[in-house]
């Protein structure tokens, strides 16, 4: 039996905007793969170096793009941590379930002795709150067409999953899975970076504007979310050897050009884009008879590649 | 700094449908756990032992009641392969990313030797799809007022995310976080049961109408979602060894009263579900000062606890 076609057709695509009639029906349209292998060079884009964070864990590396366009000052402030290789040796603190995993200072916690926390040298320790920023027509916008629970509008620019309230004038990055938040302390402008989480479940909405949004994991999401979850509250770790280490993060552009990650992230004002989202929407094949016709922001996955000069 | 804060709010609950006044928004609303701590025996019941399953892995248990009122022929047939035994010694087979985890007979693939596959005995190969159902005024019902990307309607119903679309008359229960669907071949009438799968990540409601739904997991996500993801396409494991194995599934009802799983699940048409969906939209405190005021049908948990007869 073919079971493994529980979701071969979540690799289907299509452009029916209502029910075909029975022929059509039988004819399944272009899957994400069609549509990636169809796409242009310039479709793709290389993530800026001064944006891109390789943090390598024991298991492999999880590769995190900034949103320094709409969360600024998290973005200088993460740099500047990496730069004083900050995280080195630091680890995975919590992983709860259908919600976050969370990492930074082990020691970073109510009952910790503050003395044993490691310093943040030269990175500001609290930073303005950047949990929304103006809609700017100069930044691109991609809206999705049908509707939100939570947000007048949604789409994505630069990557990025974002909500928008053309009211207060105003947009946020919004909680998908993969896209990583900046943990704080009570008070909003309580955090720095130096404590980051990710997304592992259910998109957690509910989060939006009230915590900054500092990027998008562009690869390694399993070995973030493929963790065993906490026995704690919250999902902390019991016992430091609980705990998975960060070996060390690092910004591309610190790298020597060779050890980059050689990736592209498909542009999301693209042609392609736009086909993969049309594919979300209404793919359809033998085994997926009845689009859903709708998709929610959180459900587009931004692809991501070897870079083609890498090959 | 108090990171565990990140995510206390999540906790916290009220009942504000505006935003209130700069007075008001000091004063925080009640907590979930004050919630279910304020409710009445009578808002809990006891999942009928016809339709608890007790999976039992090495790492714990799983429990996951069964929906006889949306999938009757699932339902009866996976008694059916339970009471025979059939799941024991069987694995996981695959976990993939944001999406599922599968569970069923590792030689059921499209490469493998169909001589090797597990008899079904006594249960059906095929049964007919139950995709959808009819609503029915005699099913419990109770809505949720924010709205879905992808039904004209979404609610609960008897512990589960549903969601309807009254012009067609039909009801299905939704692809959210923790539900156990039927995995089939590519006709639509091949499912069994035989092999099942739980949503791990975003929901994939593309899935709805195309999947039979069984039931939910009531008990032990953590052990179903927080397993490595395999390295095969989908994520199936590549060697028997990295499988999980199922050393048994039983069925409530066919276990001696003592060993019965003793939980209560919290009714969702009683007063405090509801305040528990209020405190998602517009729960408020110290660290949550913008409540989101919304809430999605697959963001909300159905609260299940430790019965209080077993204390």
């Amino acid at each position: 039996m073919l079971r493994r076609h529980l979701v071969t057709a979540l690799a289907l695509a299509g452009s029916l905007l209502v029910l075909p009639a029975a022929a059509e029906q039988d004819k399944p349209t272009p899957t994400p793969k069609e549509i990636l292998a169809r796409s242009a060079p310039a479709e793709w884009r290389t993530p800026d170096p001064q944006n891109l964070l390789l943090m390598q864990l024991p298991s492999g590396r999880v590769l995190i793009e900034l949103a320094p366009d709409f969360t600024p000052l998290h973005a200088a402030n993460i740099r500047t941590l990496v730069r004083q290789h900050y995280f080195d040796g630091l680890a995975i603190v919590r992983v709860q379930d259908n919600f976050v995993t969370q990492w930074g200072d082990p020691n970073d916690d109510d009952n910790g002795d503050k003395s044993k926390l490691r310093s943040l040298g030269q990175a500001s320790k609290t930073l303005s709150p950047e949990f929304t920023r103006a809609i700017d027509a100069k930044l691109p916008w991609t809206p999705l067409p049908d509707g939100d629970v939570y947000a007048p509008e949604v789409g994505f620019s630069e990557g990025f999953p974002v909500a928008r309230d053309p009211a207060s004038g105003q947009q946020w990055l919004a909680h998908c899975y993969g896209m990583v938040g900046v943990a704080r302390d009570v008070a909003p402008k309580t955090g720095s970076g130096s404590s980051l989480y990710a997304v592992i479940g259910q998109a957690p909405r509910r989060l939006d504007r009230n915590l900054a949004v500092a990027g998008r994991v562009l690869e390694g999401m399993p070995l973030l979310s493929g963790l065993p979850r906490g026995p704690e509250p919250m999902g902390f770790y019991a016992k430091p050897e609980q705990r998975v280490t960060i070996e060390s993060v690092r910004l591309a552009a610190d790298l020597p050009a060779a050890q980059r990650p050689a990736i592209e992230v498909l542009r999301t004002d693209s042609a392609s884009f736009a086909a993969l989202v049309e594919a979300r929407r209404n793919g359809r094949n033998a085994f997926y008879t009845r689009p859903a016709g709708k998709v929610d922001l959180c459900s587009i996955e931004v692809p991501v590649r070897e870079a083609k000069s890498a090959h």
